[in-house]
């Protein structure tokens, strides 16, 4: 019997980046063949990054990425790398009868790589345009299956969306009888999607009777983060074997028949627990952003307050004390304890902080413009973002809003003020999740002997904006509990007003808090970008009209 | 022989506002039954508006559109119309086999209302999903041919993208012995689109050898300005008449048989000039947005240089001279024309315009900040930006944005500062177009013995950001007229910068502007929205990652 040893190899890509992008492929490659894998198994689009949105319109852009692909088979044949099979997800462009390009569009494709040159390719049937997903705008559908040998076995393809749809090329598989069915995916990181993934793949491994490899990608890539997380299951639906979650990883597995896999670098099967999950996937988008994008360090303000201090532990735990600067910027309306609070943060963070005072920047636009009441409430809230934008140019660092999800769905924040910033790190975190996340950090921190992160006070006193005196949120909001749980029927569930009352919600409160949701559509669409982990993030997956005169 | 009068109903719908909406056809339908049409044909969506998004998901919203629907059927026959056959446009829910609704996603849909229900319904085959088109994320197709018997003819219908594409509904019409083709649209206005429509509405009748009746929206919709422009063929493809363009308009037509057709209410055939057009455009696009969002006045910048004070006379033809407010906000750097030519233009559009020097309050944060260079540039742009957002909140106005598409594609304007606002007009108008627009509107007022609005002087002079001493766009930008034609090609063609060169541009400009362009993916997401007039408008159009390192 031939001896299969199959490689998962989750990459963390750059969209547009090819050479170095393929680098890390080449680097992946070599490894597992050092280790004895002669198939390895790449995540979808993992040459160019994904998604690649309107990139791929660009003709040049998909010729580009072809070229770059023999480039790459090219060169594992020069580097005795031709008889491992290596499968690798990119865009290509549709080739007319006689296997010239023609420009009608790009597939999303899988290229065998064996010999040294691209033995075959497969183009994605199934292709979604739904939640954060855009596959039918940028490309066109395959309709081809595409099966081949390798060690004596017979393997399949499937690319993501492939799998989650009834019909199309997987179910062929049994009949084709397939052994193993490779899966390159892109699959973002959404809260209990990795149990979700695992249920349809098991589902595939027993409907078809053959194992499955699911390789998915790693790394934020603006909203979106990818999570790794590819696993190995036999044809009776049992995990064999994991890649690392929100890790670049190489997990690699043996595979004497699709009944008979054995992991020979995999981690686990449990996974960490969901505000794990949530936290590390927080980190990686920040991280991801601002070192993709060429950033030295992070500006943010401290308030005192809850979603500052978690956005800037999350920092540190993506960049390091070094690269993260707070600014204390305290109002006539701020208390003690917002300073006292925000330095206390600083010294557990280990992060510098400054204090900048808005009070003589407000003041003579105050009287210069007669400024009262709401207006001068946004007045100070928009002083700080200038304090932090000009800091921003001065130092260069890019600024993160410290919003909320909650905030940010009822309008309850200034623009062009707190809303200033080029990434929101807790943009879809709803405001009771963001004092779990506090609560569990620092939990976190205690079970490893290390200095919690968050001051107590952070997360116990009473959230408020202090843009006037004694004001707290719940002077204008509901309760967040309430709020949240309103907010989860209106955005998640897409329930109605009256559904959502007759849940027992007080009719006064749920209509105030869904005419807020709609009349902030137009801030949320001036609002920075932030990483996704909810199945209904703003922008990616709810994109609602601004004129919306729709009340039900 | 029968008689048959068809009446092309041309209506301005708001998103969601379903009653308001369907008292507008109601009152249509009256007026063209006054004028002794019995069959009347509606806009694509007219019943809820055009594009709905994502409330296409919210299943209540679907249910609401359909029993308005056979509310306004009730009605009609409550009307005494019930003998007048309306076909109109709605989102309808899917049915299944026993007829009952069953929430798998909703269909574009035209209903035929006759005899007081809805007699039939046809929903949309081919659903756009390019350029600023979602509809395959929010619709499911249709597949069924329908045609109906009314005075003597026989009808078919299909729904704008159908007779776009081969094939489908369209392509059986002279199979059926259908006389004439009614066709339900909701197409945004683009420049030079009216014609590109003519030419398939032509084909179709030519091809189908049936007379085709087009129906468009008018208003604006956000982004998107529908144009009416409504049209009449007959089987020859002889244009027969037109509706009013940017115009609600009723346009009525006798048919006695498909080659046979007299107007008797239409507009004539030829069209206003193409500058007449985008005006027209960028007047309905701002008066829609600030009226179906309930704003009283709008608020602008006036630099003395030519985008204000294009987007201030945009602004007075959308709304009169007492809605528009203008603030004149020197700083140190301002020279005396920006201040004297900002008067200048308030005076000839006769609207308010006040000072607010900006010295005064950028001084303490400089002071406080010790800000320099590029950072000190920002914080007189951002001032200023604080300064409309504050008396936007003292008085109501919404805050125009006065960026033009030139600068907006290379990011020569300042986030949090001259970016503010929730409109801006004249976002898809490169600076070249915004000169000619200026001479144009200038021109045509003196044709009808008006006061040119726009000041010679705003037209004539060096363009400058003036936040620096002599500071003029050209030392940091190429040539208007070239960057426009090197944007042209980068963005609307989707060229490589080796073919921009090719065309013989400079090398080292296209690679500045290229990367510039592509810096400025970030800025372009936070920025407001505004009237789409060209094939390529950012954010609908063209949608890129911001994270994104391609170079070619």
């Amino acid at each position: 019997m031939p001896q299969l040893r199959l490689a998962l190899a989750q990459t963390n890509p750059v969209v547009g980046q090819l050479s170095e992008n393929l680098a890390d492929c080449l680097q992946m490659v070599k490894d597992a063949s050092a280790k004895g894998a002669n198939v390895v198994l790449f995540g979808e689009m993992a040459a160019t990054g994904y998604p690649i949105e309107d990139l791929a319109a660009r003709r040049q852009f998909i010729s580009d990425a072809e070229k770059a692909i023999d480039q790459f088979a090219s060169t594992l044949l020069e580097c005795g790398l031709a008889d491992t099979a290596v499968i690798i997800g990119h865009p290509a462009s549709i080739k007319d009868q006689t296997g010239q390009n023609q420009w009608i569009g790009a597939t999303n494709t899988a290229s065998i790589i064996f010999g040294g040159k691209v033995a075959a390719q497969y183009a994605k049937h199934h292709l979604p345009n739904y939640g954060v997903f855009d596959e039918y705008r940028n490309f066109k559908p395959g309709t081809d299956l595409v099966v081949f040998n390798h060690s004596g076995m017979k393997f399949g393809i499937a690319i993501c969306e492939d799998i989650w749809q009834k019909g199309g090329p997987v179910s062929g598989m049994k009949n084709a009888s397939v052994d193993c069915l490779l899966v390159l995916n892109g699959s973002p990181f959404e809260i209990s999607k990795s149990d979700d993934r695992l249920e349809i793949i098991r589902e595939v491994a027993q409907s078809q009777d053959c194992a499955v490899a699911y390789v998915n990608l790693v790394g934020g890539q603006d909203d979106l983060v990818f999570d790794g997380d590819s696993v190995m299951v036999d044809a009776s639906g049992a995990i064999i074997g994991r890649g690392k979650q929100f890790e670049t990883d190489l997990a690699i597995f043996d595979i004497a028949d699709k009944n008979h896999i054995e992991p020979v670098l995999a981690e686990p099967i449990e996974h960490n627990d969901e505000l794990w999950q949530i936290w590390q996937a927080l980190v990686l988008g920040l991280r991801d952003y601002v070192d993709k994008n060429g950033f030295k360090s992070v500006i943010l303000g401290l308030s005192g307050g809850i979603d500052s201090a978690v956005c800037a532990a999350i920092a540190v735990d993506a960049l390091g004390s070094e690269r993260v600067f707070g600014v204390s910027m305290p109002s006539k309306y701020s208390s003690d304890h917002s300073k006292s609070d925000a330095f206390d943060l600083a010294k557990r963070l280990n992060i510098d902080c400054r204090t900048e005072p808005i009070k003589g920047l407000v003041k003579p636009v105050e009287k210069q413009l007669r400024a009262t009441d709401l207006a001068a409430e946004n007045l100070q809230a928009r002083m700080r973002g200038v304090i932090l934008m000009t800091l921003s140019n001065l130092e260069g660092h890019l600024t993160l809003t410290t919003g909320n999800k909650s905030e940010l769905a009822v309008g309850y924040s200034t623009i062009y003020g707190d809303s200033v910033g080029g990434f929101a790190p807790i943009k879809d975190i709803e405001k009771t999740m963001v004092w779990r996340l506090a609560s569990w950090r620092n939990d976190s921190a205690l079970q490893s002997g290390q200095t919690p992160p968050i001051p107590k006070n952070s997360i116990d006193k009473p959230p408020s904006a202090e843009l006037r005196p004694g004001q707290t949120d719940q002077d204008s909001l509901p309760d967040y509990v309430v709020l949240d749980a309103i907010l989860a029927a209106y955005l998640n569930e897409r329930l109605s007003r009256v559904e959502i009352i007759a849940r027992g919600f007080d009719e006064e409160v749920v209509l105030r808090v869904a005419g807020l949701v709609d009349r902030a559509e137009w801030k949320r669409r001036q609002g920075a970008i932030g990483p996704k982990i909810s199945s209904m993030s703003f922008g990616r997956d709810r994109r609602m009209p601004i004129t919306n005169k729709y009340s039900g």
